[in-house]
């Protein structure tokens, strides 16, 4: 069983200071939920700056929503830089597979650095592992919400893990983190996160504070993230009232990550190893 | 009387994919609006990219707020690819008038590309209409929200419907939706949806997913779509609380675009066909 | 004393137009309560439109988180061009010191341009009057929020301002405004305004509101804007119940921007001239 109580705590008390290069779709509530969780964002891509930048954060996260061609440079020396750095690196192929812009992006990123985790949805997940082009936009596609090809998501993403040496996790209705030597099956969550942009980018920002504030525990420290978002995507849920819609429960979804207590946490998760 | 129900029900049941070139400033509402309207958005704006992003999407929305000249090259791919796959295109020339950039970036998009409808308030449609330079700041100004001119802008709208053959919806305290043939009145709405930023943008984005839901039935989908707004623009008003502000209406005017149903827009509904 | 109820009445009733060359992360926020005080956005960075843009608006803020080096140019443009017109323009720093593309840009935009006001946390504050480089992330640094260094920061700020000709605002958790002049020392807000993205932003462009609507009073017009703010932070903080967080308090944040009365500015400011 892992101490997550201790994970969350460690995040509290680090604050750690995520250097995050990302979409304008979502970097607002990207960094609100990272002060929400207990880091702290810096925003910033431009190249002159973004090694600077990143030396005084302890984490990066690089998220490839609206990718931009310009940036890329940017996302490689930010990422090369804090690689050199030991710092966390997580990459979010927002897209991958929607586009041959952001799949060979991805690609790249993942050839020329080192990630200390990938997060995204199975068909992000599919298009980086074997180059299929079949995203359905930059959700999780249906087909990957069910459980029943779970232990092929396992699989796949274990084996990628082992390959890029990445802590791999795939969100969607039913989530799974793996290293390739241990898996996680998380049942925490709630579909209306689907409802609201950018739950996942979120998930990734918090993702890097975690990582941050636990070195040396990757995979907990996913683990924990994911179990973390989706308690709070629960607790959020409960506090719907009849008039409430998308936007009232995204206000919620932050609060609770603001409010998450060590217990809620620990009560709160849903999971399995495997 | 157009059956507005059923197509708030097409959006629901059809979930429309749409691509999204708009602002920085609004995208995350655009974003959220339309995961509240039953939709979903793909917002990408890299030339290297649009043609095949539009590709996967059912519509594609145009939205020149925060414009940047390299942005043009994306919106003319994008909108041309989704011309050839019959996909429909809306235009938002936000603050067309207020810089010769966005006016003639207006035009030649209009003169490039077929749109099915186009969405703006009075005095963008001048300036669209008319070559006009008179725009003051991104709001429809006064004068055009008082209802005396209401014939005039139905004759320039019109017209320019007629010309152009993209349905005009020309929004303010009084909106007008015209095919250049039939016209609506619409006086749903309430004021403070003027004290929120985006909230164009957001029926802009709100109106593509109506009209690629419903394939066929232009005129009525832009009318269905503005009429919705609008009524779940008086639906939030009626949750304000004493301590409420515009933060508050923000979220309330999803949250009732999230929760709309079809008795509430089919009897909240108050226009009149011209 | 400084009659605060007028300046914001002035604001209300001036409605002043606000051209805004800001970040991508707060920029909809920076909108949102720029309406929420009185006042109208505009958002442009264009290099092509910026001159037209700011001629159409009363006042100017230029905000350089996320800098882009494309953007400088058009922060140059549209601030020569509202210094010709007279109009207040106001610089927020955010980041100064924490890369040399930030510093450099900062302190090349205070030696090209004449700025009304200057607002920042005291680390970006530091690195514009010292060429320091010692900012930690784009937040005040914690030894900037104990009043015990007070004394110095007013002399640092006056010694700036005297020889800008700005009145300068460096903000934390005590507030210190200044002309080189006269001096005030603010004690409202709420260490909550901490755990949102953008508290300082939207100060920094709800104050070229306020600048805007009051030509010729630009020190009170610094000073009420600091002062209605914190005022809205504590009033936004008295709304919170037990499961609300850093989301529900950004909301109430601007609800209170947006209802605030001059009588609550008035009764509810804590300050000192020295």
């Amino acid at each position: 069983m892992i101490d997550f109580g201790t994970l969350l705590g460690n995040v509290r008390a680090g604050k750690p200071l995520v250097h995050c290069i990302t979409n304008y779709v979502t970097v607002n509530d990207c960094a609100n939920v990272l002060l929400a969780c207990g880091g702290s964002p810096i925003m910033s891509d431009d190249p002159d700056e973004v090694e600077e930048i990143t030396a005084v954060c302890g984490g990066l996260t690089i998220n490839i929503g609206t990718l931009n061609r310009h940036t890329v440079p940017s996302m490689l020396r930010a990422g090369k830089r804090a690689n050199e750095l030991g710092h966390p690196v997580l990459l979010d192929p927002v897209g991958a597979g929607a586009s041959r812009l952001r799949t060979e992006t991805a690609e790249r990123l993942m050839r020329e650095l080192r990630f200390t985790a990938v997060r995204g949805n199975l068909s992000e997940r599919r298009a980086l592992a074997q180059g299929a082009h079949d995203t359905k936009g930059v959700d999780a596609d249906a087909a990957a919400r069910t459980s029943a090809d779970l232990d092929g998501v396992l699989a796949l993403a274990g084996a990628f893990a082992k390959r890029t040496g990445a802590v791999v996790a795939v969100t969607g209705a039913t989530d799974v983190v793996t290293d390739g030597t241990r898996g996680c099956v998380i049942a925490n969550g709630h579909e209306l996160m689907s409802r609201v942009t950018g739950t996942g980018c979120m998930l990734s920002a918090m993702t890097a504070a975690y990582l941050t504030a636990n070195p040396g525990r990757a995979f907990e420290a996913v683990c924990a993230a994911v179990i973390a978002m989706g308690v709070c995507g629960e607790l959020a849920f409960a506090r719907m009232g009849p008039l409430d819609g998308s936007a009232a429960y995204r206000g919620y979804l932050i609060d609770a990550v603001f409010n998450l207590t060590a217990r809620q946490l620990e009560e709160g998760a849903r999971y399995e190893m495997r």
